[in-house]
């Protein structure tokens, strides 16, 4: 499996965010082609020592590293990507790795 | 199910951290009571841009975010918690959370 974590750093106005991503960005994320999976946080990311930086992490899981190339290069995924700025005002970072379990 | 992702930014030598992860890490880490699934980024972490500043990403699930809990309180995962000084020497972030499928 290979994944897109998408880190999601605290928005200006967090409900208004959560809203949006809720009612509009997970729509067009879930067209995304080649997507077997899709989790995101609920109730805050923490670290050991508290408060993290981030407001929200989702991870989105592709059978391989060549099919997040196709989603990002597909209609779909351009349509995701572009979404983000309409939402994510804290910013976001997207880490994109193959995986395997041990 | 709830996640603990370490993001362990580049390290000083990457052979010497990764030779001590598989082969003294992941044992001590596998320990870790409540621990269901550890799966590890292989091949480099990117972004959409290119290069991101992690070396590697670690995920490790749990049933719930009292057994991460248990499991930070524990002997085994205070072991494997206090051996990061010993690979990860561009440091690490872990981040917390629970998790629901869309």
């Amino acid at each position: 499996m290979a994944s897109i974590v998408v880190l999601y750093n605290h928005p200006a106005d967090p409900a208004a965010f959560d809203a949006y991503y809720t009612e509009t960005h997970v729509p067009i994320a879930k067209k995304i082609p080649g997507l077997l999976s899709y989790e995101i946080s609920k109730g805050g990311v923490v670290t050991p020592e508290g408060a993290s930086p981030y407001h929200m992490v989702a991870t989105l899981k592709f059978a391989t590293m060549a099919d997040i190339q196709a989603a990002f290069a597909s209609p779909e995924g351009q349509a995701a990507s572009a979404d983000l700025a309409n939402f994510a005002t804290g910013g976001a970072a997207l880490l994109i790795f193959d995986e395997t379990p041990l």
